[in-house]
Order: C-alpha cells, then sequence, then structure tokens
C-alpha cells in the first residue's frame, strides 16, 4: 500500500519550528504595486496607515525588500501550542485514485480556529499589545478568522469586536459561540452600528452581507474608537508575511524525507493561505533555484483571478480602505449567498496578483458541487472532514492526480489543507440531501462591477 | 515561562506506535466478574455472544489471561493517519494557575471523530470486515462514537446504521451529518424502528432517550439482520483493550521526555478513555513496580462510582443485554437531559469497576457548570476548545493543580483531554449565556432505580 520509508505525517521538531518569517516580496523583481491613498492617489505613507494598523505591522507591511523577519519568541511560544503542523502522505487517497501521481497535503486544520488563520492572528495580536492597545477589531467570513483571532487575544489579555458576514453569523452559529467563549463580542455585518453599515443597509435592504462589507465596519469602529486599531486576517502583505510559517515547516519537511513537489496547489481568497504555503517554493523560483508549477484554485462563484482584471480597486465595499492593484471583480460585487466556501472576497493579494500578472502561478476556478464531491471522497478516505475553502484545493489536486492516472506521470503533488469544516455542516447537510447547485455571476454581472472601479485604475 | 527542555508537545514516531494492545486484565489478581446470561444466570460463552458480536472480539472480551494482542498492521496504518497523538505540556494553564504542579494532557482530539473513540472504532470495524459482514450496528450519545465508526466504515466500505440518542440527535444535529457524510444512516432513538424502541416509547412517551435505550435497539437491529453484528464504544472489556493505545503512547511519550506522572485523571462514562490512558500505569501498579493516584471523574447528574452500587445489572434500559458486574445506578435510570456531557452512561465497565472495589483508584463527581468554567479556563490558554466529557477531567486536574499551589507540592499531573467540543456549542452558548444549571438525583431517584437491578445482583 505505501512506500514505508515515508511517513504518514512528517512532523518537524520545536527546535526546528522556523526562527524567521520569509518575506517573498523581497525577492520579487516586480514588486506589488503600493497602496494608494483614495483622496489623493499617492501611495500611502507609514503616518497614513498608523491610524488604522498597529505600527510594527505597519513597517511589516510596507517593506518590499528585508527577507527575514525574526519571530518573536513570545509568538514562537503560542505557535508551540499547535504547530509544527504535520505534512501528511495522502497514502489512502492515493489508493481510492489508483494514481502513481504522490499527493501530500500540509494540515492547518489542528487548533480550535480550524484554519491556518491563527498563525496571524496571534502576530497581530502580540503587536498589538506590545503597543499598549486596549483591543482590536476585525471582520470575519466563514468564521475561522475571527475565531483564531478571539483565541488569540484571549491569550493576551486584548479586548476583540469582530463583524461577521451576516449570512456566516445566520449559516454557522457556533462559530459565534467559539468567538464567545474566548470572550470576544460578534456583530452580524452590515450592522447599524456604523455609518458605513447603515449606508449599505439603506441602498441595499436584503444584503446578506461579504467581506468587504465587513471590513468597511470594523476600520470604522478601530479609527474612531482610541486605543482600538484594525486587523485583516487575508490579503495584506503582513498577513502573507506571518503565513509564510506554512511554507517554510512544508519545505523543511520534505527536505527531511528527501522530496521535492512538482506542482503546488492553494485555495485563494484572499491570499493568506496560497501566499503563505508558496512563499520560500516561490522563493526559490524567483531566484532561479528552482521550478514548480503554482495553482492557485478559487471558486467559480468568485473568480477574481479568472474573470477579474488587474487594476487598482478598494479593499472594501464600503470604499473607505486603500486601493490595492490586485485581481478584481470591483469592490461593488457581491458573491452570492448560495456559495458555502469562505472564498468570497472580491479582490486578492497584491503580491499573488503580481505574480499571476507576471505568469508566475496559474489560476482555476471551481464549482462548489464538484468541490463538495471533492471533500466527501477525501474525507472518506484521509478521515478528515475538510474546510469547503480548503476542498477547493482537494478538488484540484484530485483532478491533477487523475491526470497523472491517465498520461503514466508520477508527479509529486503538494496541496494545502487549510483547515477542518466542523461548523460547514449546513453546506454538508446541503450536500448530502442532494439540494447544492452551481451559482457563477453571469458577464453582465462582472461587467456591471468591473465598470464601477475607481478612476485611478486606469493609471 | 517553561523548562526549555521539555517540549510543548511530545510525539512518538509512527515507527513507535505501540505494536500490541495491552490487557489490563491479565495483571488483575481479581478478574473482572464474568457476563452473565440473564436468563440462566450462568457466564456467557463465546457461542452465546457470537451472535451478537464478531468472533474476534468475542474472544478479545473473554480473555482475562493474554497481557498483549497485536495490532494488525491494517489498522495501525490507519492509526498512522492521526496517531500517535501528542502529550502536551499544559504550560500556559499551568502559568494562569500559578501552581507548582506540572501538568501534561495526552490529547486524543485531532482527528475528525473529535475523541479517543475512532481507536476502538477502527479495530472493531476491522474484524467485522475481517469475518465477511456486510455491516454494523451501534449507537451513539454525544456522536463522538457515531462519527467515529462511520470514518471507519467508510474507510472500510462497511455499512453503518446508527442509534442515536434522541437528546443528543436534538441537540447536535451537525453530527447526523458528519456521519452521514461518512456513509452512515442515523436514527434517532427511541425509535419506531424496533420492538425494543415501541416499548419504551409506549412506556416514556416524552423520553429524550439514552446510552441504555440506543444500545439496546442497535442490538435488536444486529441479532435480527443477517450479515451484521453490533459494536459498543465503551464499556466492553474489548474496548478498554483497543484504547490501551492511549496510554501506551502517553507512557512511551513520558520515558522519552524522563518524566513519571504523579496523579493521572480521567472522565468516565462507560470507562474507554480511562480504561485505556491508565492501563499500562495501572499495569505497574498491580504488578507492584510503580505506583500512581488513578482518579475517575463522572458527572454529578449521573453518578455511578460514587453513588452507584457494585453489583450485577443490565448494560442497557431494554433489558435484552448481558448482565455485568459493575457500578450501576441501575439501569432503568436515566440521567437528566439537562446535562451536556456524553456520559450519561448508568453503569461502567466491569474492569474499572473491580479496580476501583479492590481500592486501586479513587472516583469523584462534579458539577457541570464548575466544569465548563474550567472547559473556558483551559480553552482560553491552551487554545484547545475542550469537549464536555474531557472537561470533566479538566475541572478535576484544575483542583489537582491548585491544591498544590496551597501545599506547595510538585506533583506531576496528566489527565486524558478525550476531544473536541466543536459539536457542543449549544452547551457553550448556554454557559456564555448564564444559563446553565446543575441537575443532581435525589437520593429517591437512585434508590427506585437501584430497588429495580435484576434478582442476580444479590449473588
Amino acid at each position: 500500500m505505501k512506500n514505508q520509508e515515508i511517513p504518514y505525517k512528517t512532523y518537524l521538531t520545536e527546535q526546528e519550528l522556523p526562527t524567521a518569517w520569509y518575506n517573498l516580496r523581497a525577492d520579487m523583481k516586480t514588486k506589488p504595486a503600493p497602496l494608494l491613498n483614495p483622496g489623493t492617489g499617492k501611495p500611502l505613507t507609514a503616518q497614513e496607515l498608523t491610524p488604522i494598523f498597529c505600527e510594527e505591522l505597519v513597517r511589516q507591511e510596507l517593506d518590499n525588500d528585508t527577507a527575514f523577519f525574526p519571530i518573536p519568541d513570545e509568538i514562537r511560544d503560542f505557535y508551540k501550542m499547535y504547530r509544527p503542523s504535520p505534512l501528511v502522505r495522502a497514502y489512502c487517497l492515493e489508493k481510492v485514485l489508483d494514481t502513481p501521481a504522490k499527493i501530500y497535503y500540509k494540515f492547518e486544520g489542528n487548533n480550535t480556529s480550524g484554519s491556518h488563520k491563527l498563525n496571524s492572528a496571534i502576530a497581530q495580536a502580540y503587536y498589538a499589545k506590545q503597543q499598549g492597545l486596549k483591543g482590536v477589531t476585525t471582520e470575519t467570513g466563514a468564521g475561522q478568522w475571527g475565531t483564531a483571532l478571539s483565541m488569540a487575544c484571549a491569550y493576551l489579555g486584548l479586548d476583540l469586536k469582530v463583524f461577521m458576514v451576516k449570512v456566516s453569523y445566520e449559516q454557522k452559529p457556533f462559530r459565534r459561540e467559539v468567538m464567545r467563549t474566548y470572550g470576544a463580542s460578534v456583530t452580524p455585518s452590515p450592522s447599524m452600528e456604523t455609518e458605513v453599515g447603515r449606508r449599505i443597509l439603506a441602498e441595499f435592504p436584503g444584503t446578506t452581507g461579504s467581506l468587504g462589507c465587513a471590513i468597511s465596519e470594523a476600520v470604522e469602529v478601530a479609527v474612531k474608537n482610541p486605543g482600538y486599531r484594525y486587523v485583516l486576517g487575508s490579503v495584506l502583505n503582513q498577513v502573507l508575511l506571518h503565513q509564510s510559517v506554512i511554507g517554510l515547516e512544508a519545505k523543511a519537511a520534505f527536505e527531511k524525507i528527501g522530496v521535492k513537489p512538482d506542482v503546488i496547489i492553494g485555495c485563494a481568497g484572499g491570499g493568506s493561505n496560497l501566499g503563505g504555503l508558496i512563499a520560500p517554493f516561490m522563493g526559490e523560483k524567483l531566484r532561479g533555484e528552482a521550478d514548480y508549477r503554482i495553482i492557485a484554485v478559487e471558486p467559480a462563484s468568485c473568480p477574481s483571478f479568472t474573470r477579474g482584471v488587474f487594476a487598482y480597486d478598494f479593499c472594501d465595499t464600503g470604499m473607505i480602505c486603500p486601493l490595492a492593484k490586485m485581481y478584481t471583480l470591483g469592490s461593488s460585487f457581491i458573491p452570492s449567498a448560495n456559495h458555502a466556501g469562505g472564498l468570497r472576497f472580491h479582490g486578492m493579494s497584491t503580491i499573488l496578483s503580481q505574480l499571476y500578472h507576471d505568469g508566475l502561478m496559474e489560476a482555476r476556478a471551481v464549482e462548489q458541487t464538484a468541490v463538495f464531491q471533492a471533500a466527501e471522497q477525501f474525507a472518506r478516505c484521509e478521515g478528515i472532514l475538510p474546510a469547503p475553502e480548503s476542498s477547493h484545493a482537494i478538488r484540484a489536486a484530485i483532478d491533477e492526480a487523475l491526470r497523472c492516472k491517465e498520461t503514466g506521470e508520477e508527479k509529486t503533488i503538494l496541496f494545502g489543507l487549510t483547515g477542518t469544516g466542523y461548523f460547514d455542516l449546513t453546506a454538508y447537510q446541503q450536500f448530502n440531501d442532494g439540494l447544492m447547485t452551481d451559482t457563477i455571476p453571469t458577464d453582465e454581472d462582472l461587467a456591471r462591477s468591473i465598470a464601477a472601479l475607481p478612476k485611478v485604475s486606469v493609471e
């Protein structure tokens, strides 16, 4: 059944846990475009960003040159409670697929947040605490980021106010209880608690919300309350920096077992998992030391890479955030509530957008029934019940492995299994009952939201 | 903050995974009393048990002498998907409690069943498959056992029919979806699908069910359907045998870091986790090679050890199962639906009952609000959201650590963290909302159910 030399799970020791995060930007020839002030159209300065973000995080956000940022001991200690995470050889999935491909996944779900989000949550909470802040605000979609941040804030004794996308708030009531157990307050977004929330509700009374709306509300509350800053679980350069711990561990684990992946696959919403997973591999590729096929997988219902444009856009629906140059569907795009995944963001990390634009990675969109078919197949043989987001990567990994079966290629595939689906059982129930459908935006939908991009996009 | 020499998590390698289960009975001077045929009052023979249980499992059930049963390679391969499980040093909890005690927990929650139940589920499903059966039936309370068994059956391609205690079926609808995702059918118990279910519903129309009822239904279906057998997630000797993998790993991990526990704590419903965790340690104690304080923690709402009697009783409410000599509240005892934990069984493992009777271990009962206080405290510093069942052990471990703080003793405490609470958020919500109460049976309640014990109990 298996090559006895390679274990099911490869763990690094706690001593082998990375001591520094890797900043992929340092090796990019074309750097990601800077964030712009929407008022002036000029690159945002550290001074302009510090009312929103913690000082150290602003420094990390703007630094395109420093390759390594040391991980503070306190954060490494926290990491040790759930890291290093295992690199798993999917022996059972390979057998079920009857493929010559070797499939590995880096599993980030063995912690209460249920995902990789905790890697950046503890870092951001730590710097907020270091700065002497009272608390932080944030948004959450599927709830993984909010849960992660509530864990980090409870650990450090920081106050936390979460705006949760309304559709997820309703579909995932138990996520709210996890966050409350960790002491956070949770508000469905859009809400009447903020100006931007009231404005969005007046314009779209029946809206089920989006990450973009929730970001606007969380930023407003952070800016208006002394002693608070805003933190974000994806998209930003600082988040990809922290998430590089995933890729650094994966690479070290591969080296331990003497294996090199050919194809690296990750789901992409805002890009935090994919950016973290690929970081050191893409670094090698950028430096010409190795080559890898890298594939971003996004939902067909929110296809930023595959059907969006590469342009400056707002990161939030309320248009109060900075402008980022990224693959975007337009900040007014609100994906169908029908889609079960938490990959409902109209834009994408500027780092990943630039890499994709430069032809350094591929992207594909997959439909959700096919995603849940892959999730079920994976669960039944590998045991783990995957999150819908992660299952996008599973779908693509299975498709690649089946392609290898046709061609006879013995490719080594790595995919990011970002988390577990324990709080996504409403979606699994829909799937089990045969009631799941696919909703894909029409060309007209996309043309409309893309036409509404801010003027600066033509620069 | 911590002794750098001992890691947060100690993992064995896959090569170090135990190759045999340890049968505690082999070292017991007074063996657990045999199961009796309720009709004849005589010890049950293998021949009488094989219509209910798989043949190899009957052999394991009745063997009081063989110390080690080799773990088949196929089961070890399955174990490798989620084992060895970590032995965790609770540095953060120690710091929060400001105790000189050293606290360790063996964490069994890092798998989709969310608990240690998978250790026996895969073993029982494997032997059913080996015997050429079509499928198995079982009961589940909180749903952890049912989930575990559905994972094992999906992996091996066995049919599975689960009777789920009605109160849990309603409180934990998502558990049902996990089981369905793994292809199992799930029926709330008591149901109209069995004779015993119809009888219980006629007598107690509003009943929310109990493990005892669900066992009766599952056994009836197994016995009446050719190609099916019944499997059980706790209480039985065979289950404690399989669960010894927990204790064997824990002991090996302690040896790896050169530590020896003084106190070992586990929650006790039917005894599967506790019996597995303590097995090799109790073995040393029985052979006079070492001494340990061993503490069983049970819910005050279902206090078999602390308020029950040591007597022969039915394992099920329907009184169709064999009689077991155990600490029992009487098979007609139905614990309050108010209690959130899955420790709602009127009886107890015959092995643990005998050990307790012989003064080899202690027991204590704890109330559920105190249990959830411990759960919340643990979650906030150690990150893991514990199952209510496991939190009984956390409560006792914290109490022991606080006692050490008073006396200044530097005891080493090990407790079993059997699983996660991701499907117990209804109970956490009650707790978060301040609506949780404690329900403890009155002396009259217990006197009534104990008076109804079968006649053989006076032997």
